[in-house]
């Protein structure tokens, strides 16, 4: 469960939690339901039900020499809805995740990092799920060809700072992996800020 | 699904999902999760499992007169690992984010908020689930009783903003929603600035 590696040391606090039993309720190529009967932290009897995700997330904020954010919009069925991101994919457990961002931005894009840079690691629902996102700042951009999987239908679009800034604040993009990255970028900069490739 | 709301208005680029049928695997109070068969965007049929979210997340940033934070620290069962976040909560569908805000604010930690600001909504994890999570700030905090649910056994913690944002940067804080957060709160500081409360 989760990717084995505490999110911060607690020695003097253990898991709160027994598992008394756990069974899996559904699973399929992406996630695993699990089922679990529990004692919870007060010492009743409870459930849990846990998504396990097998691909670790990676979401790469693409920037340009001239300080323009690329972004890519998709349907998400899930949701309902259209949502315009940074581009993001999935890594198999083994891969190691900046090796996942170079083929997903180059996949999704048809960019190429010339430096990937980590942007730090996100548990993204963790009150239900173990997904885990790794995200990069994607610096000295070159052109290559855009291979998008067949579950995608992709548009890709270059926007400048103050645009993708604007998107963050009028609530045009709401993606979580996309918010963490656009306001680390927002942080470095200063929202009206200089672009800083 | 979802909340009904677009995340961005596309007209000229529908759903190029098909859903065939779908079924129910599994359901409890606080998820429900459905296998469709779909056809996909490149036309080949396909599956796609949508963990649904009954309750609407709510993340509240407690930022005291002197500019310190409230986190709240806790074991994450599907992480198998202690995380610390901000103070966070789930309301139902019905409830308005802002009451749930001030509901799980004063049960986690026994703060009152007498100012609540919105820093919008996110989509958590959308490439599987509909879950969103509304976020806010809260100043003008005075202190209640708090009072946590059997689910939880939860420390409070003040720190000052260096050591929050020291937090975010060396990876001790990882939840999603509380990155979010505190990036917008570093936006409105600057990383090393003074307190705004």
């Amino acid at each position: 469960m989760g990717d084995g590696k505490s999110t911060v040391d607690e020695p003097d606090h253990p898991n709160p939690w027994t598992t008394i039993e756990g069974r899996t309720v559904y699973d399929n190529p992406w996630i695993g339901v699990r089922e679990d009967r529990v004692v919870r932290p007060d010492g009743q009897p409870g459930i849990y039900g846990v998504v396990h995700f097998k691909n670790k997330a990676v979401g790469v904020l693409p920037v340009d020499d001239d300080g323009g954010i690329w972004l890519v919009g998709q349907y998400r069925y899930p949701l309902g809805a259209y949502s315009w991101e940074i581009p993001e994919g999935g890594g198999p457990e083994g891969e190691d995740p900046e090796q996942t961002a170079r083929r997903e931005l180059r996949e999704e894009t048809g960019l190429v990092a010339g430096r990937l840079e980590s942007l730090g690691r996100s548990h993204l629902s963790n009150s239900v799920s173990d997904e885990v996102a790794y995200l990069f700042r994607a610096t000295g951009l070159a052109r290559g060809d855009s291979q998008p999987e067949g579950t995608e239908r992709l548009r890709v679009r270059r926007v400048d700072w103050p645009t993708a800034w604007a998107m963050v604040h009028d609530g045009r993009i709401t993606d979580s992996m996309s918010l963490i990255a656009l306001l680390h970028e927002a942080v470095r900069r200063g929202p009206g800020g200089p672009p800083t490739p």
